[in-house]
């Protein structure tokens, strides 16, 4: 049975699991939820997502959500195909951990809200509140400093190789790389390479195109 | 050579660790770490983490921070030692996965929140924001619904056994019994029943010991 992946390609949350069955070449199904409908509060989606949150996963009988479990499973489960996301050795692997432990608890906090601020906000016409903007891109830069200094050491973010840890990073990456906040990215040279790089990857230009189409 | 952990014993994040390195029969050496005196912003603890959080771990020459990375790495790493906290099949990794990313993304906001709010404020003798307090703890509550719902269908989050994603509830879940959020548990019988039983494990009464003799 077809991965089926219940999502809106809009949001960065569906767009980081897609990016990730993409890198692993996979069949999926893709089940659109419709977020001004409010589709993901409501049955049949809750009974995957009582948390009524997109996306959400079927892979047979297991039903997944929260994208960086999903992300997990899929790494793990289909460790074969596609691109090596994540290492059986658990040394390896610990740098990996870390890596996603910061993405999740020190990039994605101000990175998210940079997004709400300068890109969902003027999409609906809504004020962006300069303040928020100002105290977020300072927090962003202090952890931009730290992959800095990692960058500088290895080509991706927990070593030589591209990682599960480096690919959650671009939903966010995409949307600010298109607001003033790439200035913020472009003034470290190796992070600027970096974000560059995995933007460019076949992978996450598909979910691109993806949502380009609709 | 013995894992060292640098930590702070009243730190909620630390204590995820010590009670996964006891659930794992680990010998450890305890660095403290002074909070008060910021040594975890000053060397030698940022060369281990720049982000200058406690905890961090060190193991021979491996390096690691973020409290939820470095339980991973334990549980993956002593797989044979203690407690079985993960699980190499995938299919049944992926439950906890979801319960992991469910503990840090839905259940540790407002339960940190709640903690910093009627705990750590009274102990510095600051005031409570009651307000702050009335929206967090509708806010648990609805994940505690959640909780629940899978509660009366297996004696853990993940299934019939504990597994790290109980694990890393312990922390914020034995600060707040000590304050009125005691009844947003409480009025949940199966999340009450699990509370009691989690708080009672000897690998975290271990760890409560530690801070009581401080």
């Amino acid at each position: 049975m077809m991965i089926k992946v219940h999502a809106a390609l809009f949001a960065p949350n569906a767009a980081r699991v897609l990016a990730c069955l993409h890198e692993k070449d996979l069949d999926y199904e893709f089940v659109p939820i419709d977020l001004r409908a409010r589709e993901q509060k409501k049955e049949p989606f809750i009974s995957i997502n009582p948390f009524g949150e997109v996306p959400a996963l079927e892979d047979g009988d297991l039903k997944l959500f929260e994208s960086r479990a999903i992300n997990q499973y899929i790494a793990y489960a289909y460790a074969d195909k596609g691109t090596q996301l994540v290492f059986d050795d658990p040394r390896k692997m610990a740098i990996v951990s870390v890596g996603l432990e910061i993405e999740a608890h020190q990039y994605d906090p101000p990175a998210a809200r940079l997004t709400k601020e300068l890109y969902v906000k003027p999409l609906l016409g809504v004020a962006t509140d300069d303040a928020i903007v100002k105290e977020q891109e300072a927090q962003l830069g202090k952890v931009l400093d730290v992959y800095e200094s990692r960058l500088v050491q290895s080509k991706y973010l927990c070593g030589p190789t591209f990682t599960l840890a480096d690919l959650h990073h671009l939903p966010t990456l995409d949307h600010l790389m298109k607001t003033r906040v790439k200035a913020v990215f472009d003034a470290r040279p190796h992070v600027s390479a970096w974000c560059a790089d995995i933007l460019a990857r076949p992978a996450w230009l598909k979910v691109v195109a993806m949502r380009n189409k609709n």
